[in-house]
């Protein structure tokens, strides 16, 4: 199996990338001061397809690498023609992913619709909602912005609730439908179109609604299919959320996860949470890529130019919120082509797989539960109370929570599930492995006998805050389960 | 003269931040996993003023290195328990960059006040104006937004009218009001006045003023004094967009241009435009941080920790459109510290010297004219015509451009101002030095001189389309002056 580069592996290429960067400064005299390049150059000097294999095992660089180049070489892409390479790269590198996903082929740039990479899911949401938005408006007029109604579930990620702020939807227009335990936390089609049916009803106008692939606190998956349809007859925006369970997409056996994407006219997912891209990276595809133009363009005098009044070229400044732009696909195309899709398939295959044995490690102790159905790399669990009041049982888990994140080995996080607290162990890092897993789980049962004996240590007077502030930081990850690699925020256990 | 460090010191200081980069992978299991600081812990390490001067010269490591460590730790440091260090550190240097500014007490964040680092200007005015809007709506009921009126002039970035369309605001309620070269193309307080008193009696309701220090066309200067004297006593958000020329502001005989900062509700500049530290990183600051946290945050189950609900700390997601965030102040930390004060006063000293030199070159010969008056680094000027006839003007000038493009030595763009097409000499890409400009300059005499005589190269076929392309790629630069060191975007000659 694939190994994610070693601490050696990134020092070697490392040095390898400052040469590169300290000899393009070294020669830049010799280099044109603007690109010499005609439209749709690099399409063919590229694959149409994103490779199967890694393309050489001993030049795997990881996207830290490429984000290193990137801020080397200080490009601003906000235009094609202010460099045409970081432009057309990102066409290139969101279609290879678009096909590594299977999605269909109206996400791809090859018809009406594209892919950007946004700095951030909540970038993402905003952004297509802003698109909706406009679109809708301009049909029924801007004065009808107050019957908007946004729709999403209890599970939905608080990006949502703030691109509806920014937009100007109503809060009171911003519905947020309940799940619960007997849809394993996805929404409920029947849930929605009631919803939709009762604000109609009202003279209000759906707007959108946005469907998860892979919940925040549980990995719940709504069900784009059914979702769609009622979308679809609605004339609602439907954007998909798949933000950490995107990126799982990629294999086969978990493709179906996202059947019903055809009817989405969004779909979002944050490389840099579970494809080894770094921070920040979160592709967005669009079928309908003129409704995002037509929101956010802006064509002042000291922007024009022949190519893009040709309309032969993208301008990704009118695809997000800011002007400038980092060269991002530099990364995910260094990690597309250096890993592959057999190197990536099995790097996720390899962290569902670790969940998976840590799910049936919980499984085995039956003072333990698994509080809703493991999907991906993430295990929902809790201490069962002795009793049945919830209360006690809240306190239990609340108190060993507290307990191993004491013990600085470990950083679990916790969520509310149908008014329980859940403990969540999430796999996501590059450098976790089996004995992290099963140190973990040592961990968690050593101070789950120390406190149903009542026999937990004293926290230390001195650290009385800070023991507070750490055991209740869940969340620190944005959706809790991450690739990023660092000791402080991992949310997996990594000593 | 300190001078930006050159290919060889980068690579040596490169490979010394590759290393620190992969001990701190190969001895990650040392760390705890979660930080065990206090809130303010980082206040009480370093020195409460920015250095004066470079604190080694030995030492000097630019932004992009900084930007490199920031990749390689990959920090997302959304609330300040995802990260303090990255939180804490936001904090205290842009403290450090106001006192070089020598802003008012109330941007600092010992008040209400306080910095944040955004992406770009473009993400800081639409904060800014969110803050504003829902700071106003929430007096007047949110179904007035389509009362709101936002105040920019002919020669206000695109970003704001961005911002406005991203809010909500009204179209036909963004003013733009027109400047000519009576005032230099600085807005007319008299003008503004007018406008506000006009709206206000159409039952209109101002939102927010918009100045300009430093534009994107000709680094016109409104007035702040005066316009914050205006938004003051009319309930108005002034917003100071000093992108550019902000970073002019800390030197003492440069400072006067902000006179007025102190009516202002928000001031932003873009320290990766001209203060020597990489894209993406542009300061904001703001008086009521409160009015920025009202309109921005969210505060879901998997982000509640005991620091924040403390109000202890600041969590930037609330100050911000997106949730995840890099720790961008690392590398205007080490710029502020590895330059110092006095290192990058005679940076900016130096570019704004090299300008002038070619400002002179353009006065001595008779057959151009400086269109306005010089500020900072940028000369605006143009090949005057042998006729009154505008038209035929433009058209010289903008063949002049072409041609001089079209050589690949050198690039330089163009704007529009008082309906005449002028071209746009800047100087901002830390390389640039004397000989640059004076060879700039003979490219520009010698093509000037072939054209005038009839005598122009006919573009090779081949190039045709390119060349088009490329004439008119004008503002490829945000603002046209850029510290950016990509021989393909910079707007200054470096061959």
């Amino acid at each position: 199996m694939l190994k994610p580069m070693d601490a050696e592996q990134l020092r070697e290429y490392g040095h390898q990338m400052v040469n590169f960067v300290a000899d393009y400064y070294k020669t830049i005299e010799s280099f044109p001061v603007l690109s010499q390049v005609q439209p749709g150059y690099l399409r063919e000097l590229v694959p149409t397809n994103p490779p199967t294999h890694p393309e050489s095992l001993q030049d795997v660089l990881d996207g830290f690498l490429g984000e290193m180049l990137s801020a080397g070489i200080n490009i601003v892409g906000f235009s094609w023609m202010s460099c045409p390479a970081a432009t057309e790269l990102e066409i290139i590198v969101l279609d290879w992913l678009a096909k590594l996903l299977n999605l269909p082929d109206a996400f791809l740039s090859t018809g009406n619709g594209g892919g950007v990479i946004q700095g951030t899911a909540s970038e993402g949401v905003l952004v297509a909602l802003l698109a909706a938005r406009d679109k809708t408006l301009k049909k029924i007029g801007k004065d009808s912005l107050g019957k908007l109604v946004v729709y999403s579930s209890d599970q939905t990620h608080a990006s949502v609730q703030k691109a509806c702020q920014i937009a100007g939807i109503y809060p009171e227009n911003f519905r947020i439908l309940k799940t619960d335990s007997s849809t394993e936390y996805a929404l409920s089609p029947e849930v929605v179109l009631n919803a939709i049916l009762k604000d109609v009803a009202s003279g209000l106008i759906p707007l959108l609604l946005c469907a998860t692939v892979g919940s925040t606190s549980s990995t719940a998956i709504d069900p784009l299919l059914a979702l769609g349809k009622i979308a679809k007859s609605n004339g609602i925006w439907l954007h998909v959320d798949a933000a950490y369970a995107g990126s799982a997409c990629i294999c086969p056996e978990y493709r179906h996860y996202i059947n019903g994407v055809e009817e989405a006219d969004s779909f979002s997912m944050n490389a840099h949470k579970w494809l080894l891209t770094n921070f920040d990276c979160s592709p967005l595809w669009i079928k309908d890529r003129n409704a995002l133009i037509q929101s956010l363009s802006t064509y002042p005098e000291y922007l024009r130019n022949k190519a893009s009044e040709a309309n032969v070229v993208v301008d990704y400044k009118d695809w997000q919120i800011p002007l400038g732009r980092r060269f991002r696909s530099l990364k995910l195309w260094m990690v597309l082509r250096l890993y592959g899709q057999e190197g990536l398939q099995s790097y996720i295959r390899n962290h569902i797989a670790l969940a998976k044995q840590f799910e049936e490690l919980v499984i085995q102790d039956s003072r333990f539960e698994v509080v809703t159905p493991r999907r991906f790399s993430l295990v929902c669990f809790r201490l069962l109370p002795h009793s049945t009041d919830e209360n006690q049982a809240d306190k239990l888990n609340r108190a060993l929570l507290d307990a191993v994140n004491l013990t600085g080995t470990i950083f679990i996080s916790h969520t509310v599930l149908s008014g329980k607290y859940v403990l969540r162990l999430a796999v996501g890092a590059p450098l976790t492995e089996e004995r992290h897993v099963i140190a973990a789980w040592k961990v968690l049962q050593e101070k789950a006998t120390a406190l149903l004996e009542g026999n937990v240590a004293q926290k230390p007077n001195g650290h009385a805050q800070l023991s507070n502030g750490v055991v209740e930081v869940d969340g620190a990850l944005d959706n809790g389960v991450t690739t990023e690699q660092h000791g402080h925020v991992d949310d997996l256990p990594i000593k």
